[in-house]
């Protein structure tokens, strides 16, 4: 009788606080969906700083829009946070034609990965040795490799329903293979586009070098180049590629993470993070990489201030600066917050596509995944059906350098158009449904407020 | 000690037959995800046959592509079933224009809806009375609607996350707004295109008018069109609109579904279909709407041929003719399938735009629905996480006029921008991913290889 009394005492307390939260959420996704701010921002954004890599004018253009717009926002407090970035330059349009004795010469499109050296201002010519994957570097050894070009052709693996699993089975030969193909002595590398589009854009993204090893010039073939050049191979095994790009990084430059902040009222030390990167690739727009992940996060506050809700902690929203090479950015808010004493919360990430979100990703103890688990029905009415243990983003990540039981969480969409996009100059603006960016936004906001409203992830 | 061993037994009866299937699964997945072969298909059907709307040369011209298609993908058979068709015309382009004494004159994108009949070659010129809903008619009455033009001008309510909830929220005044407007003297009637987008297209569809009443001209104006019009309502209450347009319905032709198969092994009487339909509106490629459905629904045959899969009963790609304006193909395939006494044992339709599959609705009895819903687990890896009861699509739910157990699915996909295009000319080939809409195809083939290869709808 005690025991069914308490449960009864115990289900009045909870149940209008549940229907009153479950319609706070009704409210976040009715307003964004509703709204067009985020969208019209997304179009200005990639309009007018198109091409913003870390360095350029287009980075510094892009942090003082997002800058301006937070400012005409009634927020707590909007600021820059200075930090050092890479300034990688492309140069002159890439040359890449390959050149046969017997079938003439071809024209292919192709894009110097970041951080690539150039080849000089006269280009460099050299037979091809063609290879699906890193492990055949080793069988070919030196005397095969030395003196050629090494052609990456790994096709992407279309068999992953999640096209990161793809992604992430092909991208090796990008990160790693020209590095590992320049210690056989190879003196430059090409390599298939990791996309899951067939067309002639070219997709860039960053490749390393040990800081002490051979250093050669490496450049992505678009998917359509890959197959020609794949194609002449093998009725010219003789054939010749030439290469030209005047690649070259120079000093590193200033430039700022975007910050905007609505104080919590209870807690304002505690820090709720709500991000995405500023910066794009050179050759892009960067709408969906990560231009829509900014205006989210910026949606974010917008929705808490027109909906009247008055976080407990301060939830901020940031632009991070240099994700695509360095993260510089990222680390550099991890560092100051800690430099300044901040307590950190809770941190989400945008940055898989403003495409509809489909779950969240979870960086935390056993205790603070499974309290975060405990919100799914309040998400089921909106088709995000998955609270899962997982990555949650690469600017975010840094923050677990100081801070041991920060929650951390990815927003995971629907990933089947992102790798037609990705780092190249089909990620335009027209590219991005208003909808699905915007329940992007909502998804957002709402797991910010139940968290928060909540404190679910208070374990003390 | 007996019940442990019986279900030990059992788990080992199932588990091999779980894990084989869900290997199947798995292969109908990867097969459907790197095959180009449907998205090929839909890029000539959308380019060779735009406008394919029931009664033209260019649905004809899809009839024989795919029948030809078909016939050439080593099928048991591939037939036509005549039907008889409207062939409703919409002459010649039409014209909207507002005409104001203090504003001037704007010329507005209309396009007449499915059935509306002309203005005659001069046009009509009459004042206009802006409405939002269907209820406003009786309010106004009579006096205040006669020799006016009724403008319903609904904007869509972008609260649901499901935008065919919006749909079904503003498409009433296409449907049966001209019709009750003519009721009350309305000379003709304008609506505000059913779309989420905020685009200059006109969204057609068909309008109904009952058989005895008055019948007057009834025009889609664009999102663009009717806040134009709006807003100089606003201004100017007492301007005129001239509308012009020369639409008219022709004697009925004969058309056909378009069919093929792969007969069953053991139940080849026992019929599955699998379908789209293959008319478009006559003012857009029909991409989404439906061509998509259609080539999925042929990949469905190829994907089980490519795989080796004989399904136990007959499997039946189905291109239903005349789904837009008077469903005369579902009505006749269900019709012959009587006739010819078949038992249709489950059918599915792919009618909701070729984006990512999010589940299946389910028509069946409460035995056969939860019989479905035990699949989930199968399709859990590849982001297919809803079965529910629910309609199932227009042009298969005929045959429950013959058949009370069939059990009819709808293939549910993401519903985000389906309304941005639906009936418009913006569903173009180029809005069609090819992953999503192979994800279609695949979800189809393995529900059909599941209730097949399970019996899972045998009851008896």
């Amino acid at each position: 009788m005690t025991k069914m009394f308490l449960s009864l005492v115990l289900s009045l307390l909870m149940m209008p606080s549940l229907i009153a939260k479950e319609e706070v959420i009704r409210e976040i996704f009715a307003n964004a969906l509703h709204s067009h701010v985020a969208y019209e921002n997304l179009r200005i954004l990639c309009e007018t700083t198109e091409g913003r890599l870390s360095g350029t004018p287009e980075a510094a253009a892009a942090v003082e829009f997002t800058r301006q717009v937070m400012a005409g926002m009634d927020l707590d407090s909007v600021y820059l946070q200075e930090v050092m970035v890479p300034n990688w330059q492309r140069g002159e349009p890439e040359v890449a034609r390959a050149i046969s004795a017997r079938l003439g010469t071809a024209e292919l499109t192709a894009l110097a990965f970041g951080l690539s050296v150039g080849t000089g201002p006269e280009g460099l010519t050299a037979p091809v040795v063609e290879l699906d994957g890193l492990d055949e570097l080793e069988a070919l050894g030196r005397e095969q490799l030395e003196g050629r070009i090494v052609f990456f052709n790994r096709h992407f693996d279309h068999s992953y329903y999640n096209t990161f699993d793809g992604y992430s089975a092909t991208v090796g030969a990008r990160f790693r293979g020209p590095a590992l193909a320049a210690e056989y002595g190879a003196v430059a590398a090409v390599v298939r586009s990791v996309t899951t589009a067939d067309h002639d854009y070219a997709h860039t993204g960053v490749t390393r070098f040990a800081e002490d090893g051979p250093n050669i010039p490496a450049l992505a073939l678009s998917p359509v180049a890959a197959d020609k050049l794949s194609n002449w191979l093998q009725k010219d095994p003789d054939l010749n590629l030439y290469l030209r790009n005047t690649s070259h990084r120079l000093p590193d430059v200033l430039s700022y993470n975007v910050i905007g902040e609505i104080r919590g009222s209870k807690y304002p030390n505690e820090i709720i993070t709500v991000g995405g990167h500023l910066d794009s690739w050179d050759n892009t727009q960067g709408a969906h990489d990560d231009g829509a992940g900014c205006m989210q996060s910026i949606d974010v506050l917008r929705i808490f201030r027109e909906l009247g809700i008055q976080p407990k902690r301060t939830v901020r929203a940031v632009m991070f600066m240099d994700e695509e090479i360095a993260q510089r950015g990222g680390n550099k808010y991890a560092d100051l917050a800690h430099k300044h004493g901040e307590e950190h919360y809770f941190a989400i990430e945008s940055d898989r596509g403003a495409f509809t979100p489909r779950g969240f990703s979870i960086d935390a103890d056993d205790t603070r995944l499974e309290a975060v688990k405990t919100l799914k029905p309040y998400f089921q009415p909106y088709g995000i059906h998955e609270i899962f243990a997982g990555f949650s983003g690469v600017d975010i990540v840094p923050l677990k350098n100081y801070y041991d039981e920060v929650t951390l969480a990815g927003l995971h969409t629907d990933t089947q158009r992102y790798f037609d996009l990705h780092h190249a100059a089909s990620d335009t603006f027209d590219q991005v449904n208003r909808r699905e960016m915007q329940l992007g936004s909502a998804a957002m906001a709402a797991l910010i407020y139940l968290v928060d409203a909540l404190d679910l992830l208070v374990t003390d």
